[in-house]
C-alpha cells in the first residue's frame, strides 16, 4: 500500500439501502484516506465453490450491500465530494451469473447460470479456455447519502450508488454531489472487470480491498456524478481492434438488446460459445456504445468486442 | 491511391431515398473496387463561406444524398455484402451545424448555428483555438437497397444507411445483409471526424473521396450491419484520459440528453465555451457510452470527452 489510510472499514460494516437516516460509522477530515474491506455483491453468499443451484437460493434481501457510511468533516449540502480512487485489489476469484428476471436479456435467458473465474495477480484472467479478459478492478457502488430515502441499492441515481461504471478504476477521480452534512460515503460491489453496459447484470463479481481519499470541494457544484479517468497505463493502453454488432431501433433499449443478441450470435458462430456463456462474456468484456442518437426515428447502439481477448 | 478502382462514381450521380426501385448506375464483379467522389451531406448547398443565415434557407429535400447504386454481380437476397473501406480522403474544410428541430438537444438550442473547420492533411484539425480534434474520416451513409421502400435517407435500418458510426474508418470492413439481387450499394455523408452519438446531428461534414472493395459473401447471413474495426494506427492509438459526465434516468434517451447537457456545462465552466459551440464540439469529439443498462429502473449513459483535444 502506497498510502496509509486514516481509517479502516471492516467487511461486516455494511448497510442495505441508500438512506440519509443511516448514521455514519466513522468520520474523517477532508483529505482523509479510507480503506474498505468489501465482500462481493452477494454479501458472501456465493463462493468459488458455489454452483448454479446456489443462484436459486440466493437471498436478494442481502445483495448489493455497501460499506460505510463515512462522514467527511465540513461537507455541506451543495458541495462536491471528491473521491480519489487510489487502489483496488480484487480477490483471487470472482463470479459471473445470469439471474432469472434480471439482466438486459432476461427474457432470452430464463434459466440461471453461474461461472467462476480464477483471478491472477497479472493483467488478464482466463474467463474461458482461450479467452482472456483484461482485469481493470473497480467498485460498482460508490455513493453518498441521497437527498431522500430509503432507496434500494440496485438503481443508481444523482447520489451515485450502483453506477456500475467500468472506467472508475484506480487513478480515476469521482465527483459526487453532496446532499447532507458530512456527505456520508459508502461503497461496495467489487468488479474485477466489466464491459460498458454490464448486460447480464453481473460483472466478474469479487471481494475487494479499496483505498480512497475523500476531499470536500467547496468550489464545485454538481447535479450528478462526474469523473476524470485514470492517467498512466489505463490511458496508454491501445484502443485495439474490435468486432462490432449493431442494434437499430426507435428506442435505445431495444437497440441495445438487439446489438447484444447479435454479438451473442457472432460469439457462437465464430468462437463456438453457447449462448448463455456468450451472454456472460458480453457482460464482462463487450462495450455498448451509442453510435448515433439523432437520426430519427432510428438510433444505433453498437456492441464492441475487443479481439485481444482471443489472443 | 494504392488500389486501382474498377469504376469511378462522379459526385452528381446521387439519389435521395433508399429504394429498391432505383436501378443500379454501374455494375462491378464481386471483388470490384469503387471510387466515389462525394458531395457533403448538404448536397453542396453549404460551403466554406456559408454563414448561419444559410441554415435557414437550406433545402432539406436535397440533403443526405447517397451516390450509387452500384450493382455487385452474383449477390442474392440472403447473402452478405462485404464492404472493405480502403481509403477516405476528406476535403480541406468541413462544417458543423445545429439545425433547428434536429439533434439530441433540439429543445435547448432552438436557434441555428454554423461552424467551419479547416481540415489539414495531418492527424488533427483546430476546431476552435486551442481545441484540436483527431481526424478519422468515414462515411455516415453506407447501405444497400432496402427490403422495401422508398425510405428516407435520414434513419438507418437493417440495410445500413445513415448509421453515422465513427468506427467505420479506412481499414474497417463492413458487412451488410443483401435484400435484392446485386445488393446495390450506395454511400455518402462524408465526416472528417465525429463522437459516438453525433449529438447535435452533424459531424464535421465534408466532401469526401471514398474507395471501397465490394465482395459477395455466400457464407454469411446477417440481419443487420456488423463490422470489423481497422487494424494499424486506428487500433494502436491510446485510449487516452477523459472527463466524463453522467446522465442517470429510467430511459436511455433522457440519460443521453442529461449526460450531454452536463458535458456542455463542464466545457463552459472549465474551458469557457459558449453552450452552442460546446454542443457542436460534443457532436464532433465526445463519446456516449452506455455504462449500465441493467440496474432497473435507472440506466447510466456517460459522455466521455478526450482530454487530448486540449493539448
Amino acid at each position: 500500500m502506497l498510502t496509509t489510510p486514516t481509517i479502516h472499514v471492516a467487511r461486516d460494516r455494511f448497510h442495505l439501502a441508500w438512506d440519509p437516516a443511516i448514521p455514519a460509522i466513522e468520520t474523517v477530515p477532508s483529505g482523509g484516506v479510507v480503506e474498505f474491506d468489501l465482500l462481493d455483491a452477494s454479501g458472501g453468499q456465493l463462493t468459488a465453490s458455489s454452483t448454479v443451484a446456489d443462484i436459486a437460493t440466493l437471498d436478494f434481501a442481502r445483495v448489493d450491500q455497501v460499506n460505510g457510511p463515512i462522514a467527511v468533516e465540513d461537507a455541506e449540502p451543495g458541495d462536491t465530494l471528491q473521491v480519489e480512487l487510489l487502489e483496488f485489489e480484487h480477490a483471487d476469484w470472482g463470479w459471473t451469473a445470469s439471474i432469472p428476471g434480471f439482466g438486459l436479456l432476461a427474457e432470452d435467458f430464463p434459466d440461471p447460470a453461474y461461472h467462476v473465474t480464477q483471478l491472477p495477480k497479472g493483467p488478464r484472467a482466463e474467463f474461458l479456455p482461450g479467452i482472456r479478459v483484461p482485469l481493470a478492478p473497480f467498485c460498482g457502488e460508490i455513493g453518498v447519502a441521497p437527498a431522500t430515502g430509503p432507496l434500494s441499492t440496485i438503481p443508481p441515481d444523482a447520489h451515485g450508488g450502483n453506477m456500475d461504471t467500468r472506467h472508475l478504476t484506480a487513478g480515476a477521480t469521482l465527483f459526487l454531489p453532496v446532499f447532507h452534512a458530512a456527505a456520508r460515503l459508502s461503497m461496495g460491489d467489487g468488479h474485477a472487470t466489466q464491459g460498458d453496459g454490464e448486460v447480464c447484470g453481473t460483472a466478474i463479481e469479487t471481494p475487494m480491498r479499496a483505498l480512497v481519499r475523500l476531499t470536500v470541494r467547496k468550489d464545485l457544484h454538481l447535479t450528478a456524478p462526474e469523473f476524470l479517468t485514470a492517467a498512466g497505463p489505463a490511458a496508454d493502453r491501445p484502443v485495439g481492434r474490435r468486432y462490432v454488432t449493431d442494434g437499430i431501433a426507435p428506442d435505445l433499449l431495444t437497440a441495445g438488446r438487439d446489438a447484444t443478441r447479435r454479438m451473442i450470435d457472432w460469439l457462437g458462430r465464430e468462437h463456438g460459445l453457447e449462448p448463455v456463456i456468450a451472454y456472460l462474456l458480453c457482460s464482462v468484456a463487450v462495450d455498448l456504445r451509442i453510435s448515433e442518437i439523432v437520426d430519427m426515428p432510428n438510433f444505433v447502439v453498437s456492441a464492441h468486442c475487443p479481439l485481444a481477448i482471443f489472443d
